[in-house]
């Protein structure tokens, strides 16, 4: 391949690569940005609804983090991972680290509620 | 809701919470569960349409990581989180996590391709 090849986004419009490839490229990198919009507006409602959940936590002196929740989150999120033909642990991954997120703003609210 | 009902997560059947206080976390609860289920949904959908990325790419020469392409989707997915109300540096850090994981098999059928 081009050295020039990545200086753009696009790497068929400047390395010479076949077009049609560049075409199908383009296509599927259509779907993931669509996919991509779809992720960050389901991960803010889902954050909006950690928030609710966190401050429920807050006001009745619940903490934060709950192990046994998160357990139970784990092995339905990798059960549904098989179903749709998903490495479940790549899917158990994304869910900690989202989880680890939230844990994370909870013990904020937490420590700007007590402040 | 019947303190019985939630035996293993629900932090209210355990430590006498307000049946009101654990009823409305259940809810909560019950809206993560149904988004949770809807994100892995989307990331093996996601997942299936990188995979041909990373396929298309091992088999014409190209790079398996795109600084470029990243970098627009990382000021993109930006943009959408601020119009959604999520943490922009969140959805950043979400969005290179799943990238990196993409990457790496990306990297993994180049390797396959190449042996």
């Amino acid at each position: 391949m081009d050295a020039a090849a990545d200086r753009g986004a696009d790497p068929g419009a400047a390395s010479g690569v076949d077009p049609a490839v560049a075409a199908e490229l383009g296509r599927l990198r259509h779907s993931i940005d669509n996919m991509d919009a779809a992720l960050v507006h389901l991960l803010a409602e889902r954050f909006a609804v950690t928030q609710q959940v966190g401050v429920l936590k807050a006001a009745h002196g619940l903490p934060p983090a709950d192990p046994a929740r998160e357990a139970q989150q784990i092995a339905r999120l990798r059960a549904l991972a098989v179903d749709a033909r998903l490495d479940p642990e790549f899917a158990e991954k994304v869910l900690a680290f989202i989880v680890a997120e939230v844990v994370r703003h909870h013990e904020a609210v937490l420590r700007d509620s007590a402040s």
